[in-house]
């Protein structure tokens, strides 16, 4: 039986704290193999009933990073005409995705046609499915960043268009395009980072007891 | 900037391998703070646009514990009529949940209205919301393998049913039932705990390059 240390779980706490959505990248490409290790990982995750519903697609394609970068700017130019006055001003100021720069392109899917598991779980609440690849994303996004890798999630973009894009499988739901690369600056405290649109922490408020 | 090492890298990964659905606890109850510390821990979690959506209800009322334990009974009785033969058999041979034995039970529900990230990133693919709350049990989850308390979500139940037991608001989404305790037992192999109801393991095959 595996156990874990103080030491290992400061760590992990830290690691908790310091994982961000990453938006600036520094250009280097990562080391070859470096998105397929991520994904290994990511299949260590839990899913509804053993399900694995996990889709990946590496985006390598410059056409069609392209058309990812024109959907976003769309819809990211539809989010800001949603927002008036100095709210607008703020949503403009912000910068939201690394797509230009980041040297790795990820889109994430959901199978929701898998018969894998065959349903087990999956009947009162079907969206178990998704939930699962949320998970699969989560492992990767705290492997990377104990690697050193910064990775954006961009949910600013049109499902269908993702679809259209990178041609997959009617059944696959889109979830996230995943930007990864080496960030481009670190702070010295993760609360600085996290100064930007809305600061505000939510605990302990939350917790309620029946 | 904080840096991790190998040492740390490699217990993560034996986190991620050995992160198990536990569902057979011992009684012994958890220390006192333990599930209010887990719940800070997954407050570190991704939200989109910081939003911050997830719920936590700590159910200690034995009424309502007993009202959620018939439920799962009800669904999971509902899940055995839809399959049949030999599939019937093995889904009846299952434990799918540690209800009756976990000391700590934990619900999370995702609040679709707040106002806090006001929208940001959730125009295009408002299920951001549920997903932000995906992040934080799967923090949760391993922050408590790492203290080696073992962690079950409880997925076979009927949202509505939760939200009558618990008294939550019309706006939060159920999202999960969690069961937390001490594990009755650990393998020498993660293997070994993963043989089951499924064990195929989805991984590079998954992997789509465009």
């Amino acid at each position: 039986m595996i156990t874990f240390d103080d030491t290992f779980r400061r760590q992990l706490h830290d690691l908790f704290v310091w994982r961000r959505d990453v938006r600036r990248f520094r250009p280097d490409p990562l080391p070859a193999g470096t998105l397929e290790g991520l994904i290994e990982i990511a299949c260590l995750s839990p899913s509804v009933g053993l399900s694995q519903p996990w889709r990946f697609v590496i985006v390598d394609d410059k056409a069609r990073r392209q058309a990812v970068i024109e959907d976003f700017k769309a819809c990211n130019a539809d989010a800001l005409r949603s927002y008036s006055g100095e709210r607008a001003a703020r949503y403009a100021s912000l910068k939201l995705a690394g797509l230009e720069e980041a040297p790795g392109h990820l889109a994430v899917f959901a199978e929701k046609a898998t018969d894998i598991g065959h349903g087990l779980g999956r009947a009162t609440i079907p969206e178990t499915t998704e939930y699962s690849v949320v998970a699969a994303i989560c492992s990767m996004w705290l492997a990377a960043r104990a690697e050193g890798i910064g990775l954006g999630w961009v949910s600013i973009l049109n499902p269908a268009r993702m679809h259209d894009i990178l041609s997959v499988p009617e059944t696959w739901k889109f979830m996230g395009y995943l930007c990864l690369g080496y960030p481009m600056a670190e702070f010295d405290s993760p609360e600085l980072e996290r100064a930007g649109w809305e600061c505000r922490r939510a605990t302990a408020d939350f917790i309620t007891r029946r």
